[in-house]
């Protein structure tokens, strides 16, 4: 078994996707390979900050408009009151000197983690290629397993 | 190490259930085995749809009046608005051809996945054996880490 | 591969860290060596019912205060209505001679697993290691990944 990581990118809570991105950057610079597989309410995590131009049905307009569009706009999975808690969530995490999310993800790509998108959930959410950050790959949960298989930590988180 | 899955199946959230039983469903399909272990929220996944008549006391009773009653009733773990989340998603996936959570649950069962049941679980919420659908098996935490221990994936969801 | 268990406490709902406790405590009476790191909302779990007096500044005052302190004080990640469904399920599992949280705590380490403190999460959180009961190691992300990386059990709840 090789040395690898795989971790399951489900949630889109703040709190959820920086403990899952501090576990990917430190073993990635440990020398582990890391995957992370981003499904569902994850994908956003992934989302570019400013709106882009695609075409949607109406139910795929409701869903982008509803869900936070990328990593700076994420709530609290507990204690978030309206956004209230993920301000000063990252106003302590800033005074502490504890990297933000998107210098966590910057971080992470600089170091070869592989972040593949799950197209079903795409696909589902009404979500377009255009929408996301750069340097992503698209697969199904076949890719996914496959990584699993050969890691020696997964996590679904 | 054999090439086995293992998922506990903790939440009742739709999109949770959804996101596991995917996993299963293409695990089996690439020739794993795969075990779900289903405890605590997971359980309501299994109820049938229609009330069974069981002895059970007053706080079993409030319990299993206040928890979904199966796959068809569960809501999001975000966005649910009191269910009209759940609706929007389940059309949506409608639309998409993707399986609804009582499809993915028969065809894991056809592809041999095994569902085992917390016992201590189903003790505590006051659920009984013949609220649940067919073809399970019951057991307790020992019997999921023996097979966790076989397994090359984990993951609790 | 040794027989170790990995567990990321990341959750500090009541009926999540039951989960976690049961399995941790399952697998150290079935002899493997289980380590339980405890980052984020965990970190509650550890925290002792009285108050102590340490050195805080304001925000790590207002985290302290609004945060659970300790075991006896968690919601249920579902259903909690303010705390009444938490005194409902303690209130079975007590019926039902299910050990409570502070016991299972108690039993996982007398058994001895190992429990794991993120220094990162209390620093963000402001807790300080006199306000967590006894019996604590303190590491960070890289000592986690140490403990994973020899496991054949890992999970993050």
């Amino acid at each position: 078994m090789s040395d690898k990581k795989t971790i399951v990118m489900f949630s889109g809570d703040l709190d959820k996707v920086m403990a899952g991105l501090i576990i990917a950057n430190g073993a990635a610079a440990m020398g582990s390979e890391v995957t992370m597989f981003f499904t569902f309410w994850g994908i956003n995590v992934l989302r570019k900050a400013k709106k882009i131009k695609v075409k949607k049905d109406f139910m795929e307009k409701m869903f982008g408009w509803m869900m936070p569009r990328g990593a700076e706009k994420l709530g609290l999975s507990k204690m978030n009151f309206g956004g209230m808690g993920a301000l000063m969530m990252k106003d302590i995490m800033k005074k502490k000197n504890v990297n933000t999310l998107p210098e966590l993800i910057e971080s992470a790509q600089m170091m070869g983690v592989k972040m593949i998108v799950c197209t079903m959930s795409m696909d589902v959410m009404g979500i377009k290629e255009a929408e996301l950050i750069d340097g992503l790959e698209f697969a199904g949960v076949a890719s996914y397993l496959g990584e699993a298989e050969e890691s020696n930590v997964n996590l679904f988180i």
